[in-house]
């Protein structure tokens, strides 16, 4: 095993050495497509098992964008003119959602409320589980305590309701961030167990429950979403978090809104954040808001969630992996054949043209872990087939 | 013609009320047209001449854009992808301008680099010209004092060089903001006087110079453009923003830059703006930096820049108003008929479907200015005739 990954040939070796230099430039983040694309044209990527995104939705979103955009000339005007004011773009998004327009936040992405919520809100203390998404730590600002809420391995990271709460009780943050589903794991807090904790953290400040991937999650078989819009009502230091990239497909639009308190919004709006949308994501967020669209959505969304069920059974088949438990559109995979995360990631990539996120920098993993998305059934059927030729040869 | 202006429908008076409180709603910035559209779709909007954008560059823009994006399908790479990040296109600019990369930040629109800058870097007082774009001052957070130097309407709103050093010398801020050409008025610093000011101000910490209307400038008839990439070199202090939205005809797209300290990039960058362009703007940055389209893009920039002066001659001929002097593309126009600005703008609106900007909410302007952008041709035509239909009956 570990011979057959040695054995690359010269003009390999030089292409292992430049994805290296350009994955190390990129931080803690991958290099996305576009740069990996540019800067190394002769990689042979064929599917980004990095991205985490549905591609049915995208198809969705294109079938919609080239109907009423690309063939109607209105294309035109989303590039030309400013888009509307974030508070335009909310009303919109409140009144599908049927709550106040007053407690929704429009953002550049999900990445820009992050960075907006993070710099304005967290005073002194923050309470993050790893593993994360690593933004949440990164865009903390200097003076304000990171305390690590550790995910623990044999519990397949889970999170431990009844230790968190205590956790929390014990080191009183004024912030505390739950992603659900996890990244990059997947773990899935049910609904009921979301609203258990709520109850017990009503003197923290800002409970921040970012649901960028709940679209995949599902809690029977109807697989109906998971609304948790409502909340806010009752809790009024919820901010919940939702980028549109993962769910829709939309990655390069730049999409992403909160629900939170009207206070709050007001005095990010007070100074800033006015015209954060763009021409695209304008449109795309009235055509969210849109009955036929939202029933179109629903079945790509459903269809893709039964596809990543099938898809981590193959997995599971699989030996010399571990596959832990997810609700998300992609799983946490620990390997068990003594390879390194990245050695793993590079012999995919330059091998069978699988590019996959390594979770080497990611603080709170115990052992070696790759995190694989869900693709489209064929891109998975190959992912499958590569990883079979792969652990047994 | 007071009386004329007070003729209006019943029909008309109903969209007048509807209009002004769509415009309260959206504070200090104009309603967008989007907004506009949607939620008074009977307004008779023939000329958006609030809109400061070069018509032409758009039509080109659109052209590279249909021909290589939509017609080549890549189309769906720019939505389903993420773009890439901050440093990766800021490279991208850095090559065509021949700077050090680590000196270029991307913004999601000039604006969120406005904001960036005025949150991050002004401690305790900023010099704002005034009249001015309104976010300078807006943005401003607690603590900051901000002050005002009074442009004069006896000098045409020009920057008095002299005077504004010994303004700055005496006030001691250490943040300075320049506008060049200036909004709202396009009064314009020629090059030799920014460096005379840059000169004396060396121990201003921040000294913005805001370009985003530069492209339209011209210190000769050769119109070529006037270039200040190159100042931080000798002036640390500078910070260069430029939108795009204006003179390559996007405001949708959403893309501006700056030009600063390698340090005060590394102090933003290092929690956050991340991912702060979208797929559009990246390809309009790559684009913006190929040979091929700056050739073409240096033409329409050209021809508009001989439409704006011709539509300015026509303006000075129009008995009712003062046109001031203007490098920008658009005019500052002072009401000399009784008339305030606010219903001048309505009353173009209503019996014209002209769409101008009123000034009545810009602090230090002494008396009734709307601003008015240049258009088409065709529309500055339409524009000309109707203020002269206006004026003359």
């Amino acid at each position: 095993m570990i011979e057959k990954t040695k054995v690359f040939t010269e003009e390999e070796e030089i292409l292992i050495q430049k994805f290296l230099r350009l994955k190390t430039d990129a931080g803690s983040h991958s290099p996305s497509i576009f740069t990996l694309k540019q800067k190394l044209p002769e990689l042979p990527i064929k599917i980004d098992a990095c991205f985490l995104s549905n591609p049915y939705a995208t198809d969705l979103f294109l079938n919609y964008f080239t109907k009423e955009i690309i063939n109607t000339g209105r294309i035109r005007e989303l590039l030309e003119f400013y888009p509307s004011q974030n508070q335009v773009i909310a009303e919109i998004i409140a009144n599908f959602l049927k709550i106040n327009p007053a407690s929704v936040f429009i953002g550049n992405g999900a990445i820009e409320i992050i960075q907006a919520v993070i710099h304005n809100f967290v005073k002194k203390k923050i309470v993050i589980n790893i593993p994360t998404f690593s933004s949440y730590y990164e865009f903390a600002q200097e003076g304000v305590e990171v305390v690590y809420n550790k995910l623990e391995k044999s519990e397949q990271y889970r999170l431990n309701t009844k230790r968190y709460i205590e956790f929390i009780k014990k080191h009183k943050p004024d912030t505390i961030v739950i992603i659900n589903p996890n990244n990059p794991d997947g773990g899935y807090i049910e609904h009921h167990e979301v609203k258990v904790i709520l109850d017990q953290v009503k003197e923290v400040e800002n409970v921040i429950i970012d649901e960028s991937f709940i679209h995949f999650a599902y809690e029977d078989n109807s697989f109906n979403p998971i609304n948790t819009s409502d909340l806010l009502e009752q809790y009024q230091n919820l901010i919940i978090i939702k980028s549109m990239s993962k769910d829709f497909g939309i990655a390069g639009i730049r999409a992403g809104y909160a629900i939170m308190s009207p206070e709050k919004i007001t005095s990010l709006l007070k100074n800033g954040f006015l015209w954060n949308s763009n021409g695209l994501s304008e449109y795309f967020f009235r055509l969210y808001a849109r009955p036929d669209f939202a029933c179109d959505y629903n079945k790509v969304r459903v269809r893709y969630i039964q596809e990543t069920i099938e898809f981590i059974n193959e997995l599971h088949k699989i030996k010399g992996i571990t596959v832990y438990p997810s609700m998300a559109n992609f799983v946490l995979l620990e390997l068990n054949n003594g390879m390194t995360a990245d050695d793993f990631v590079t012999t995919l990539l330059i091998k069978y043209g699988i590019y996959v996120r390594t979770c080497s920098d990611k603080i709170g993993l115990v052992g070696e872990y790759v995190r694989l998305a869900s693709r489209t059934k064929d891109e998975n059927a190959y992912i499958i087939k590569s990883l079979n030729d792969f652990f047994n040869s």
